[in-house]
């Protein structure tokens, strides 16, 4: 299979070695804005290069993945759609809730495969969160506490594009909540904070936000997301249930210093990094989209199903900004 | 110290015995509305026992501790106030905020020394906590996260007695959250759920609860409340902050499992019960209920301050029945 | 037929007066959230009235009109869902999107029939533009041009509860030249400003608002609004065709002024109010909610065609937010 | 005074007509690409014709009238500059951007008077709208809406030399706003479509276009063109105040038909050809011209001032074709 990467940033070059790697690749060609970025990556792992997006079309992939701009996932999805190819597109799907729609009638009207990357989807512990919850063995389900806790702030350039806290982080809490469970959001209600640099202000974004969510089924899951955790990227998951109760990331490098006399755990050098936190589970999901984009399996992850993720944090947007809770369902 | 003891039951006899062995009393005398109930325990700890409280009252006690049932509080803290003693009660100050009101005048009027009894401020997790908080070395506070999870559920005849969730057990994650803090609550939203017991929804209560507080320094307080959660009796507050994050209740008893591969904490056996988790607390309270008596310190929690806990508690029930963020402040 | 009708402000008071007037209309019974007004209209006009929603629930009705505060809208739809009743409900259907969706899945789960209120799809003027379109006489439609200029703003308390301006008026424009047309949006790049009073910004509305739409046939709809256009009430949609270019709300009443010499039309009294604008309007939709009501019609508006509307409103708010044009389709 | 007009075309001849009937001329002397064309038209009026623009230099004029091919307008404005007399050009100045600025230089360094023609700051309506505007009757501007919808295309062979459609009709409705409200442009943000014949799509062009024009002070234009308006020659402009709305071409010959019942207006033949709609202005500019030439006025419309309406035009174009909001301030 020749697979077209569009976008060699830090998630694009990542995905480059996964997909050169994989024994069902045959060869990768990259495309980039920045066009000799692209071919600075293909030359150090023996990809293919082209100069554009058409370029990169034009070359005969049997399927596309994109890491590019947030800005461009859309009209690359709907240029996928055109081209007939199987797609994987980091999440957002498109930058609004509308567009998220029109892109998702597109690629249903042109019948293609895509796989939004989600990618704690295919996390270990998260994955056993999510047998554990289907098994029944926890009982009902009565509260979720769900975090994404980055270290530090993201560049100010990229704050106005990010489409605020909760699309941008509170988002992946939102998938992990909704497919953990199998079971969708029903009402929200989220407010945020600045305690930070300006510019999350005068974007009209919040450096701090909260949530509490409640699931069709009455479990409330609570979630938290900040852009200033010091101690590290604290990404949990606990399922709290009438007969047990498990929790997703409480390891040794959980950044969380217990106060409790004579408590030496967790003792590792806690998570610095996103990408650090969750590298086997970037691999796993591109060796999912390869599969999918052979036909071997299904999308893990579709347009519609994570419409259904960006609803929930469109509606954390709406109840942050109108102070009130708003309803799903 | 000669001290009068009201109410004989768990909570009750567990008092008398800490009292008892405590250097600076020199005897007790204990009532109960049942009064059986309160002659069988003082015979059995080598105490005095009356029949009535009028008696209590007239036995010439210098110091009077409320352990009564909830009802009985109020009434109790106001025939204190006449007789000029100090007063240890256990939490609720009275059934409602109209009551506590009342209650906070009358006491302040009398100038007595009053502690209400929360016995968390006197656990070693929470002052940590608390220490840490105050040293500055966690930076700014973005979220706490705190919960009151219940093993099982209480007699079905004391719920319709209880206050409801909020006010029942929440209140306990409320005047933590502000205790370890320093910071006053601002808005609430919460909300409930009935997944067990009819009896809960018939006494218009819930059985799980959940609520988002905003602090008045914009950190977000989330709290989870069940009274079904069979894995043990988790009792936790994290305090995330820009700069370090800390944990109480992580310690090798938290009824919390992780789904992480080769991760072994915590490994003892889950807590059972409120009692058992917070027995050296309840120790160290009634220790600074006799210094306070005996003139040595400030309360540690006056009617004053445990009404803005019971207001925060108040608002969580009217969030939770109005379906509508509460302001404070 | 015996008719439900919730709220009893201006314009369910005039929908109370239609309704009784009509001959398929056997009985109304009224309710409000402020009971004694709906009383006293009742007693006005010769209807019953209820005290609660719930009475008039229980009271028998075979169809429901909800002419209640826009917040209510969601739940009062979600309410005639469960009892199967025929609804007309005032635009909005929901405060957000989100909502909107919910609703959607709700009542076409339920089966019931519901009409949506957008009153111009009973002008006179707006049937005679659509019909100009359908019959091809006007050619392609390279241009529409629309406005919604209210002469004084709405109470300050409102403001915040309206959506803001192109959720709340412009949304009639969208409304119109979708329906007027028959095609859907494409494209929206809209914009807004603050001259006027400051509980607009306050609010994070604005006083004025313009959008450049292009619709999938390639025709641009310009749209404007403002809270402050003091000559009067101007409602007007021309539709500019390769063959032939005709206008609504060109008549004597328009409140413009011309400065060409010698022209004296329009010369009527200008338009004051919305209401009188479209009175014959809403007249005709009430009458079509009976029919329809009684079987005898297709809903003119169903929640779904209006959501259409709403996205398109919703993406004009993105648009102005985050100042680039939205992708709909 | 002696004027030296170059291009005999159709808006060269009735130039001609009008200077040789105005009293401040004595003499008009003619050039043209064509040659014969001009010996032809000069024939006919009485007028002297040369076959260069070099002999035409020479032939000592005391000012210069350009009313040649888009292309040649710069290079005739240099050679006036260099030949030190006040010249009357119609618009554009040149090509381009760049260009225009190198002109705008060179006869600012020249010191020679140059009026830029356009033609609506000498039509009756669009100053009275100015008046209108400047004397603040109309209270805050809001809105304004402007057009100019031809009702045929012009000859595909003009179409690759025209600018497109922005700078070539739109830039005539972009002068006008600027010039009936006295404030600049901060923001545009345009679009355009093919509905007609494939020569413009060829060249590049559009047959339709709209733009939504944001003012300094907040008010916004929005502007609409089309080469297919069979109805007529539909140019106007409205003005929507806060205190009063006014219309320029709201007249009997206003090529719109109202679909609302009993409406006559407008009642007269549509306008047909663009010069006929401005016969008076067009006379009205040569006027001010022969008066500034003169020394008796200033130029009513330097190159410096056109400048920055060429600027709008650009911008325009800029935005149609890539599709984003573009700042000019």
């Amino acid at each position: 299979m020749r697979v077209g990467l569009i976008g060699s940033g830090r998630i694009g070059a990542f995905h480059a070695r996964t997909l050169i790697g994989h024994p069902g690749v045959d060869s990768v060609v990259l495309a980039d804005a920045d066009a000799p970025r692209a071919r600075a990556v293909a030359a150090e792992l023996g990809a293919d290069a082209v100069d554009t997006t058409d370029e990169l079309f034009d070359a005969g992939p049997d399927a596309v993945v994109v890491a590019a701009a947030t800005a461009a996932h859309a009209g690359l999805l709907l240029r996928a759609a055109e081209a007939g190819l199987p797609v994987f597109c980091e999440k957002p799907v498109a930058p609004s809730v509308v567009e998220h729609l029109a892109v998702m009638h597109a690629v249903e009207a042109a019948g293609i495969a895509v796989h939004v990357g989600f990618q704690r989807r295919f996390d270990a512990g998260y994955a056993a969160a999510r047998a554990a919850v289907r098994s029944g063995e926890l009982g009902w389900v009565h509260t979720l506490r769900a975090g994404t806790l980055d270290p530090a702030p993201p560049p100010a350039a990229y704050v106005p594009l990010s489409g605020g806290l909760f699309r941008d982080c509170s988002v992946h809490d939102i998938d992990a909540v909704r497919w953990v469970t199998g079971t969708e959001v029903r009402e929200v209600y989220a407010t945020g904070a600045n305690h930070g640099a300006d510019f999350f202000r005068e974007a009209g974004d919040v450096d701090a936000g909260a949530a509490l969510l409640t699931m069709e089924d009455d479990a409330f899951a609570l979630l938290s997301g900040t852009r200033y955790n010091a101690r590290g990227c604290d990404v949990r998951l606990e399922v709290l249930g009438s007969l047990d109760s498990v929790s997703v990331g409480l390891d040794d490098r959980l950044p969380l210093r217990s106060v409790e006399p004579g408590v030496e755990f967790p003792a590792g050098r806690p998570w610095a990094l996103f990408m650090e936190r969750f590298e086997p589970a970037y691999r796993a999901e591109l060796a999912a989209f390869v599969q999918m984009a052979a036909g071997e399996r299904e999308s893990p992850c579709t347009v519609r199903d994570s419409l259904q993720t960006a609803l929930v944090a469109e509606a954390c947007e709406v109840s942050r900004r109108e102070r009130r809770p708003v309803q799903l369902a």
